[in-house]
């Protein structure tokens, strides 16, 4: 399957538009589409009153005219006489104060009024739409604008669920979090707190567990209408996962995704070919197989403080090189470009009169450039966790040290050696690369120690690879299990500026 | 009329010290002072407990000595017994935080009580005074310390009041705002909130009309002044409007007031003569008409991170560049300096003892090079628009543009070929002029389109100018209404860092 | 005495371990450890449950192996329990938001229940322990993280009651705040609130008397626990004061103490060790006599953003300017690295795995050569003053101007001359130094102005010396009081950027 589409929003449009968007992405060669993931109010525009009018007929013209459609649940948007109706839905952001409505995103995932909210219209969604689209895509940008995290109430309490679930007492809490130091001995549940706006430096075993279970909420919430969604329809299932994000773990995420799809927009101020290269092959390698490229920076974006425009041969050479990464599809957002709202000066493949772009026309002809192009075949693997990035966020030794940074550095100097990279994870097999590195790793999964020990390639490891255990202590002796296998041990440390 | 003045504040000192005051001023030639603008706690201590007795005295010594009077409402600092009475008068920043009393402008414009709190002590002063002054000024300085926005829920009740009468069904709102976008369609009007801490950008048109409602906001709250007093006085009225400031539409507000004052404080760090003259200009524009400096800064200020000092020739200097931009007259603020207070380290005319200084002493000298001064006959006319500030600041494609700043060094090469400006609006008339300027103007009334066709000189356009409709949407093809008149369509663009 | 020793930890480790640690104490020379500042959860693991086991043995067996004890109160760390039970225990920052559980100092001085609860357990461990251990610290490093500002209703309260003491009516305060300005004044004391957050900047004096208030409160508390530990034990008391810090006017604190301690850390984040000398002469001269450096940076630290690692040459050196400058001893924190909690990067005398590092080898070396150094005699006396600090703090005409820090450059001017210097204060005697610089003091006491005039040497003053009142009053005539001694009036002044 390879995927030649865009992402196009009908109902941004008067339905006597569409004959004519839908004739130019026949014209160009367009014949997948992404749609619905925002359009909750136009669905269900008061509580209980369900009108899927302009969905129905967008849908059934796009079918009857050959193009395929991605689905998108679109809960992502809560509309605002939800957030009227239970204020105690919107997220609440570590400064303690609430995340309006106004924009989008504007959730907890823990909120339990919530998540019935979202379980019902994604259950309208399945039962509508399941037999007729091609594939699903689960709300739109998990995690996106910080919204991994929130810390209201419901959050706690889910929070403090979530701790009983892993410790089952107190007395294993409080020893793997090391309360005694400074006096947080906890001796009810119910006195955990988010440690919000506090006097200095938090508990960082806690904090790690906070990084982990609001990863997890994020991964239930989807899950929970992966569920739904199966019970409907057999169609494929993804979710649009972003550039350089390490809020949730991706990982972990992907296991109930039948494909991994990705948004990429360039990742930082100056553009970075090999960065973008990096960012393909962590999403290809967090199921080892083709991903989709569901959004693609067009040209010109809207959410950067100096917006420069792109050639539109930027577009083509994106393209190519999200198949050169084993890509199944590229698809540029959006097809059509749009007058009002938030992103309206985001470029797309019309221009602002509907109008054909140079974009539309390089992004067609890339489809005959692509053809053939082979997937490639790993030769080095540089080990990659989540939980890592989350450890060198908290109170580090190095506050300027970003994991995924550095890690990008090493794959790049690997990549100029010309050979081909996969980022592995403490549970992927690892025996068909020749060589293995093993980059900033605080914690090494025990049974990834065990894989490193019988790697038969070389192995390369750096600082602070081997300091912490899973608990997010310091070990006894550095690196952790590794000191006789690398002949070393590390006895002191500190950073370089 | 000239006026010769300064500003002065009798209930900051010993009543046995007026007499040496002025004295000072007779001798310096000090013919008008401005008082009484922060005097409400000393008029009425205790809620409903007047006393008069120190402005009485006041006015009665100044006008007896031959100074005349300018008197200013005191609503700009609602005193202490008030605030802890209702609370909720207190603005509310972006940030949803409360701002507290200790310091001024603390209130909403839109507080029902504070209004009604206003309108008495409005009244009380009108009732007295009405008769004895020369000239009104309302409160001081709307809008300072970003006061003109306030998020509190007696502003958002305003706001819905607001934009019911703007858009009579909410059908009609829907569709302006493009509410569609992001789910975010309005089903019932209390929905609607202000968008504070949204966890990503806004809704560009919604933002557009809190800009258009805050400033209206201050309008009216300034003109149910202006209409009382006109109940019990004849004498002209006037505001302090401030240097670069662009949250209230001055030209709005100016249509009620009989001139326009402002107060001319050096804008920027470093001293730049034309921007100065930029603001002089700017405010003789607002209404065609000379204006007065009702507050000339006189030397160091104390509100910059650092506060220099500056010879006295500069006030000297100030005074005349005044006039020279068609001032009636120039009012150095203030009189006496004074040790106490959040303005201890502002300059004064007089020293921390009460002594006159140079700053006095070439203020005086300054009438007699001032005389004779003519208006200066503007040539070239650059249109300008609050409106256009506003949009310039939502969600832009270059989020470092500043309108102002780049209209003002566009004014500055101007002046420098040697020709005389002015600053026009939609609705001036431009036949005067011999050449026209529209620069980075996103939206041009449609009134004005007319006048740029039927403009008889040379017409210069920069980019940006026609890109937007007054609901802040981008047209369907740029410059809107003008792509015949320029012979240019602008199909595709991006910022340049 | 001499002090030689270590901050220690007991309750964090596994009994057996103890016996290692003290072993390697005795090796190593260390006779002194500090303990217990942190322990309350341990000893009242719920509300009322004490529980001294681990105290009472930890401290049995450093005293049965000869090694001496300076226990340490632990109200810097009030238990989870507590907070649950009374969160308005919790202090409120300047932004008006609280200050949650989970690190460490998360209480307001002036809250009534946790005085209850501080004054409990502070008798608890006197009646305990007072014969048993050698001296005592109250709490941990008062005013760190910013904790002497809290601005709950608490404080408010507390605030009000403090002024009612200082100016006994309203008509006293609202002379003394010049609350004329901007029609402050106050009608009813309940009208008082703290300025959070203002549209604009602060009363001056209201400001000053804030920073006293809270710098007495944090006084007050400290004195509450000095006085019930008297009841109990004769043993000396000490609080450990805190590097560069300027929160808490130190000379007032001191004044109940037996004897100054406080913990030395790279004050700055480039080494500069005129200004570590700076600190100990200061800490010096708040009694005029030898201090304790009872925690003192032994190489890496985790609390900045970079925490780089020293030799351990630079331990031992730091030591010894200690002795140099009039120490009594001089502790590292701490003897045992710790591999959980916040500090979990910090560095130790023992490593992760507990052995001995080249640090605590150094350390215990540096004895033998710090033997038989003489206390510095004083010949240059440099004027200091807590309340001068606060001054500077607010609304300044250079607000980038910071006193410590241009004190620092003079004491580092004349120590390079290779005198040796005493910070005085206004109660000091200052006829045994031949030089007397009177640097940047704002507000020079009464009885100091006496001093000055028959100051027998020569006295050095500064711009901005005798600008101001004790009411942070710019005075009539600068420099107050001193025009006929020096021989110069300052009739004008700004700030040099």
């Amino acid at each position: 399957m390879k995927i030649y589409g865009a992402d196009y929003y009908p109902e941004h449009w008067d339905e006597s538009v569409w004959d004519k968007h839908i004739n130019l992405m026949k014209e160009y060669g367009i014949e997948w589409v992404r749609i619905g993931e925002f359009a909750w109010a136009v669905v269900e525009p008061r509580e209980g009153e369900y009108n899927f009018t302009v969905l129905d007929r967008a849908i059934a013209k796009l079918k009857s005219n050959g193009i395929k459609v991605i689905l998108g649940t679109p809960t992502a948007t809560p509309p605002a006489w939800l957030i009227r109706k239970y204020p105690e839905i919107l997220p609440v952001d570590y400064h303690g104060r609430v995340r309006e409505f106004g924009s989008r995103r504007h959730y907890s995932t823990n909120s339990k009024v919530y998540r019935e909210y979202a379980a019902r219209i994604t259950e309208e969604y399945a039962k509508r739409y399941g037999k007729e689209i091609d594939i699903w895509q689960i709300d739109n940008e998990f995690g996106c604008h910080a919204t991994t995290y929130s810390f209201n109430e419901c959050d706690r309490k889910a929070f403090i669920e979530w701790l009983k679930v892993k410790y089952g007492t107190l007395e294993n809490l409080n020893k793997a979090w090391g309360t005694v130091f400074w006096s947080q001995i906890y001796s009810d549940w119910n006195e955990i707190v988010f440690p919000i706006n506090t006097p200095t430096f938090e508990n960082p075993h806690q904090m790690l567990d906070i990084y982990r279970f609001m990863s997890d909420s994020s991964i239930d919430f989807m899950n929970m209408q992966v569920e739904i969604i199966k019970k409907y329809s057999d169609k494929p299932i993804t979710h649009n996962f972003m550039i350089d994000f390490m809020d949730i773990d991706y990982r972990k995420m992907a296991r109930t995704l039948d494909f991994v799809s990705w948004d990429n927009y360039i990742a930082t101020v100056d553009y970075d070919p090999l960065r973008q290269a990096a960012n393909h092959v962590l999403m290809r390698s967090l199921k080892k197989s083709p991903f989709l490229v569901i959004e693609q920076q067009p040209g010109r974006v809207n959410w950067r403080e100096v917006n420069e425009n792109y050639d539109a041969e930027f577009l083509a050479m994106w393209t190519k090189q999200g198949y050169l990464n084993g890509a199944l599809g590229v698809m540029p957002f959006r097809f059509d470009q749009i007058r009002f709202g938030a992103e309206q000066y985001h470029g797309g493949l019309l221009d602002y009169a509907g109008r054909p772009t140079k974009r539309l026309e390089l992004y067609s002809k890339s489809r005959q450039e692509t053809e053939g192009i082979l997937s490639p075949k790993p030769e080095v693997a540089i080990y990659f966790d989540y939980e890592n990035e989350w450890m060198h966020r908290i109170n580090h030794v190095n506050r300027k040290f970003k994991y995924w940074d550095n890690i990008v550095e090493i794959f790049k100097a690997v990549r100029e050696l010309g050979y081909n990279v996969d980022f592995v994870f403490g549970d992927d097999d690892i025996e068909k690369y020749h060589t293995l590195i093993v980059p900033y790793a605080f914690n090494i999964a025990d049974s990834f120690v065990k894989k490193i020990k019988n790697f038969k390639g070389n192995v390369y490891m750096t600082c602070m690879s081997g300091l912490k255990d899973e608990k997010n202590w310091i070990v006894e002796r550095i690196p952790d299990k590794l000191i006789d296998e690398f002949g070393i041990e590390v006895t002191d440390f500190g950073a370089i500026g």
